[in-house]
């Protein structure tokens, strides 16, 4: 980002004071409408939910109603900046949610960092919401506190940073994989960082059938039975991924690789020789927000065929921006209950399937979000599904 | 209520699904904004934050932002039906926020009525709000979220059914004794309910130099060293009410008095013949919703003069709606950080002026919440206090 965008940002936000509000549908109120949606009138449909209370889907704002949940613990990767700096991250999640879903998102940044807290406050906002979406919360934590309250809750609970993300680098995983005719089953793929986003593309891409998946973290690959920086997620992690239990740094486990995925919040820890060292034609994907993993340009210097970031300044973005307007959607509309990663292959896939093959190149591997196919591809894909 | 207006009011909500949305304040998004409002640019406006916790009142919407908690176990006169049978209100609320104080007003209910849970949320949100208001939660339990959020949030805690109720009571009291030339030093009163409402009132009403006033509940008049049905509130009312120490039923205590405020929760306890007990010209406030004390036409025909409920079917809306849009408005405006009783009884007085005495009658004690004085009033009326 240069200093001129970091400044027109600064000016817009100023000049908005909040980039969302919140308005009343009754335009031109008047008097004998209070008695209607106030006191006296409201008292009935009050009881009409009290004695049935699935009315409630029908007679308020819940069925629209999204929370935006952070702790403010992990934001893009400006790392732990606490609840209010991650404000206008959320807000401007809110803004997408309604552009191209038409969802009512509310953000909910929370003073608190402590998961059994976390998962208090959500349980007890959960009747105004129709489902809620996990935000920037630091990892393993939010992956617990995503398993617990998918338990506890009766609304669904989308992880964006994990289901989100994991769709759209399947999609557009999917899409490259066609321009250098190489396939699902044999790609050798590496996740670069073992956070929510990591664990829920290793889940996704596995499920799609990836046989190859190898997942580096700070301390290097993860394998069964390694002893340093362990946790639940990364052992199923090293349950499902790195078959012949390979060891070593990113650079080294990156050697005759076809695809890297950076999910890893740290900007700049791609080198171009390290890109060259892959084999015939590599797939770049470095999705680290503000700044990617490598510059595209020296990406595209070193030789990668194909280079994708999560941020808006570049062509292919692979920004789970795309994924959660649609699919949330398609979620509060079909009263769906939970998350499975059925759902999210099939999402991915429409995706992918959003962008023509004529018009499919390398740098147009994703469809923008503005597509209008993006909505009616999600919808028509999760039509076909089976909701327990 | 008819069975028409019930009808009509559930057939008005099921037509809305939610009576509020959220909007962008961004009308036409292009890819170009999606830059600035989200990534990359936003992470510039985060970091100034983060930097400036203070930025955070200029660049996001928590300044203009109002939770409406309540944890559905005093609905209106309904009482405990839940927070899924809650929303209908709180949003009807939101919407009197935004048309009247253009107030972002956002509906919390909770799936919680512990007390320590409840403070925990609300502790947990403040940093999306720039104020917080508990509203329709059962007593005492109330009183004391509010007296402990006050001390510990660094937002004002506006306390509806105590500070907006008060309010209003106040300022429709100060006309009504105009109008049947009785001062507030001897006018004797008594207030049936002492929970929120009938707390916030005595506490105004005595700070505005009235110094007869009689509370009475479900044991009957509230004196000090009552044994039982008491809680820490009724004792404070005890120590600054009743001053002869009476005791009695509501209607034993209603002889020969002026004014009775109803703020009961209890519909038709008030009978023709114990209104004819008063003094004359009784003012009969019935504000208990959505079905008042008493029916205004047998009170009328009992014989009292000025007559005033809590519904918008009558003439004389005693109801806090009038109050909370505009102080709330003027509350965030100052960015004030706690609400005082100076601040209740200057609104109170304020309101009370807007009705010109030209205009000042038997049924028009009160100005409708459309009157545009009340808020130039309010807002000036608060100007001259010093904020602590």
């Amino acid at each position: 980002m240069t200093d001129k965008q970091a400044k027109d940002a600064i000016k817009l936000h100023q000049k908005l004071k909040g980039k969302i509000t919140i308005e009343s549908k009754i335009r031109n109120l008047k008097l004998k409408d209070i008695q209607l949606i106030y006191t006296p009138g409201v008292a009935a449909v009050c009881e009409k939910i009290h004695k049935n209370p699935d009315q409630k889907y029908y007679l308020t704002s819940k069925a629209n109603n999204v929370a935006i949940v952070t702790d403010g613990t992990r934001i893009l990767g400006l790392g732990n900046i606490g609840p209010d700096a991650a404000l206008p991250v959320m807000e401007g999640k809110a803004v997408l949610y309604k552009k191209y879903g038409k969802v009512d998102a509310f953000p909910i940044c929370l003073n608190t960092t402590k998961k059994q807290e976390i998962i208090t406050v959500i349980k007890a906002i959960e009747p105004v919401f129709g489902a809620i979406n996990l935000e920037d919360i630091e990892s393993p934590k939010v992956l617990e506190i995503a398993d617990e309250l998918q338990k506890e809750l009766s609304i669904p609970v989308f992880h964006d940073d994990q289901h989100g993300t994991a769709v759209v680098v399947l999609a557009a995983l999917l899409n490259s994989l066609k321009i250098v005719k190489k396939n699902t089953k044999s790609v050798k793929i590496v996740i670069a960082g073992a956070g929510s986003a990591g664990y829920g593309i290793c889940k996704l891409l596995s499920f799609a059938g990836c046989k190859n998946i190898i997942v580096v973290d700070s301390s290097g690959a993860i394998y069964q039975n390694r002893l340093e920086n362990m946790n639940n997620y990364k052992s199923e992690i090293a349950r499902i991924t790195n078959p012949t239990m390979q060891r070593g740094t990113l650079e080294e486990i990156l050697k005759n690789t076809d695809v890297i995925v950076g999910v890893s919040g740290m900007s700049g820890i791609l080198s171009g020789k390290t890109i060259q060292s892959m084999n015939k034609d590599p797939i770049v994907f470095a999705l680290t927000n503000p700044e990617p993993e490598v510059d595209p340009k020296i990406a595209k210097k070193a030789g990668a065929k194909i280079i994708a970031t999560g941020s808006y300044l570049y062509k292919n973005k692979v920004n789970n921006a795309i994924v959660f307007p649609y699919l949330m959607r398609v979620v509060l509309d079909r009263k769906i209950k939970k998350i499975t990663l059925e759902m999210l292959y099939r999402t991915a896939r429409a995706i992918a399937d959003s962008v023509p093959k004529k018009d499919l190149t390398h740098d147009n591997i994703i469809p923008e979000i503005t597509n209008p196919r993006l909505y009616k591809n999600i919808s028509s894909s999760l039509k076909k599904l089976e909701i327990s």
